[in-house]
């Protein structure tokens, strides 16, 4: 009899659904995957395995009637084998079934040095080894989310009609102007800028490159790489990290806002539909309050809300006696996290939108409102973490942003920009989200170097 | 009664579904969008409306009993208007349906430098003005292609299970070691280094980076931006380009080549079957053999031969009197692509994998083969290109691959990518494609500056 191919993935698959015809098939299993576990009770042995396919292992028994059971007994965590096995069914067990092994193979064996062993590892420690940690279980679980979760995105905006655009990462320009980019160069000693002809960096945002292509297709969005030279050290800084840039055509600030509330929600169902083994496993081990807190948002109508409202309520927050770290609270201040997190957990008691800011804190490009002191910006800010999402309707009037845009110093370096306003330009608006932020905010994970596959932060870079 | 917002796609889908109830909901419409063409009769006017939606205009009809007939009569291509109108079939017309003005306002007007006229523009021209040609008809059909095709690719991957990984863009080495790459620094004018503490540069391929990931995940993918600081001014080089790298442990060549040929007959199908409109402008405007050229490669079994009959078919080919630029064919040589479509053109008629390259003209990481002189490496070639894909399976035994890195130099610097061997190594392996060259090959457009949103090339950047 020919053993089937299969993997952890589908024979969980097969015995949850439980089909027998299609159960006979899978009789007599062929497996390749690794080793995390190897007990020898010297007349049975178990090896806990996973093929990185699925969530859980599967559990392999082997005794002394399996072939090789020599190489069987002396497997060490980590190593690479080929088994031949039965499918049993264990419905009694903890495991819904495991594999009796009739043979195995060394594919690839471990050295003494191989560093993940049985017990638990520090955070720390596994980011030491950015090569071997997505072996371990919080980070088969992390950037398994992170596949899925990046999926979601692209399924959520091309169901909609949006057309995703790569802009560019090479540039001339450096967005809002902050200043902290990482400059190009090229080996050329006499000129490191002969490349191109001229300075160019990193780019910190796609949207001022995105927002021609929503004059053009309507609805659009990027999803890729930003940069930024910061030396924030923090656990919510990179200086390289992924950002999602939706921008429309003919929607005004409620539009944005709208989009924001279904995207977000459509973000959180879609993981916990498509990754429940892992969801869990963070609802556990990471966060306890995970789940309570993803669907509370997701079922939650985002409520909005003025700057100039939000002010007031710190104001009284701190009038009745609430201390914040910052407890001086003024019109025109830029709030702290402090500050988002009373908002949204102490006030409202779920999401929140932020409304129109004094426009001396937010960029160039925000949409200038009537009263002459405040801009269309709307940032979305949840319980536990404080701001999520950012964004704004943009300035369509060309004389008020070729202003804004002398001010600043811009007009002409961003002169291409500057004339969308004046080739057919209309109300349009567009958001930001911080895509690693966005998964530690699904995850529980609390630090974005535990997200990413090779975290960049300043002072470090090993791989 | 309330016109019904709506969009040019959601009106030719309402229209050609023709279902009565739905179209009664559409008696009364509104739109928002642009203006590509505009001719006033006197006694009634024209208008081509198009709202980035979809590819196909759609008519706008006016006349004295409009209102704002003044502001209709007089609207410059390129203006962004709303209008309200009444649907009307036209069964008999080239065009199912047109819209019956009621009113129309002008949301932007365009300056009178407005680049885009009726007239027909080269692609020499557009590319100078990359913020306003996605409003080209080329343009909106290349950049829809690109935002499918990108789509198509991820929903290939997810839906076999493989794992997105965002590999990082600035990184410590520079791949296979060619050397021309893009630094990163910043302003620190002591240490432009300093940020990281070490000297990096730009990612010219993220292979090195996703490979510990396939031995976690069994089948994972990369698809992101990469660099080249090649100073080759051709149509097929950019110095910017997204790339898609698959990488598959317990995977040899011959694997390799079966998920190619799926996953680029898959790309070619899914394209077909979503953008019909775009595809047939293609095809009309572009490249009258397009659809032939896709269709025989999607129908097609890709054949394989190693480069080593290749190269005596090309010899014998040279004897048969076959006149190449470079006619002198020897074993060991890097083919041109006058070489590769010969093979693929002209002895298979179809699409083929040359496999088993010499050693010398391949990277480092590829697994020798037994003769001790070849690689098990694949590159498939189609008709009308040349290469399209390259893959390989990749050097798992430790002590061949670290004589190899020594050689070359990279062992101590990409030491943890040689540890991957001595930890549960198994065989692998991967491919790589170039997005920006299979969107052209898909589209049948024939300069990379074509396809990309804002191309970077040696010498050039506006954006």
């Amino acid at each position: 009899m020919e053993p089937i191919k299969t993997t952890n993935f589908e024979l969980y698959d097969v015995v949850i659904a439980n089909e027998p015809e299609e159960l006979k098939d899978f009789a007599y299993v062929e497996l390749e995957g690794w080793v995390r576990t190897n007990r020898d009770n010297g007349s049975i042995g178990f090896i806990e395995f996973n093929d990185g396919t699925y969530f859980k292992n599967v559990q392999l028994v082997y005794n002394n009637e399996s072939k090789n059971h020599d190489i069987l007994s002396s497997l060490n965590t980590g190593s690479a084998i080929r088994v031949l096995g039965k499918l049993v069914l264990t419905p009694e067990n903890k495991q819904p079934f495991e594999i009796q092994v009739t043979d195995c193979e060394l594919e690839g064996d471990v050295a003494e040095d191989y560093p993940l062993q049985k017990k638990r590892h520090s955070f720390e420690f596994l980011r030491e080894i950015a090569h071997v940690r997505p072996r371990a279980n919080t980070f088969q679980a992390v950037f398994r989310v992170r596949s899925v979760l990046s999926f979601a995105i692209h399924q959520f905006f091309q169901e909609r009609g949006f057309i995703y655009v790569h802009t560019p990462l090479i540039t001339t320009n450096d967005g809002e102007g902050a200043g902290n980019v990482f400059d190009v160069v090229t080996h050329d000693t006499k000129d490191p800028n002969s490349f191109y002809g001229r300075k160019v960096n990193l780019t910190v945002t796609g949207q001022l490159h995105v927002e021609p292509f929503a004059l053009a297709f309507r609805d659009v969005y990027t999803f890729g790489p930003a940069f930024r030279a910061e030396h924030s050290n923090t656990v919510r800084h990179a200086s390289e990290f992924w950002m999602v840039e939706p921008e429309m055509a003919f929607a005004d600030l409620n539009d944005n806002m709208d989009v924001i509330e279904d995207c977000v929600k459509y973000c959180i169902n879609y993981v916990l539909a498509a990754c429940p083994e892992e969801m869990n496993f963070f609802n556990t081990m990471i966060d306890t309050t995970l789940f309570d807190r993803l669907t509370h948002v997701a079922n939650s109508k985002f409520e909005r809300m003025t700057y100039t409202r939000g002010i007031e309520l710190l104001q009284e927050a701190v009038k009745n006696g609430h201390k914040f770290d910052n407890n001086k609270i003024e019109w025109g201040m830029d709030l702290q996290s402090e500050h988002e997190r009373y908002l949204t957990e102490e006030v409202i008691k779920g999401p929140l939108f932020l409304t129109d800011y004094p426009k001396e804190i937010k960029a160039f490009y925000m949409r200038q409102n009537d009263d002459g002191k405040t801009v269309a910006a709307c940032d979305l800010l949840v319980p536990a973490v404080g701001e999520l999402v950012g964004g704004s309707q943009r300035e369509e009037r060309y004389d008020l942003l070729k202003q804004k845009m002398e001010e600043l110093g811009n007009a002409e370096e961003l002169a291409w920009y500057l004339d969308t306003r004046r080739y057919g330009g209309c109300r349009h608006s567009g958001f930001g989200i911080g895509f690693d932020r966005l998964l530690m905010y699904v995850t529980g994970m609390q630090n974005i170097r535990d997200v990413q596959p090779y975290p960049r932060t300043s002072g470090s870079i090993k791989y």
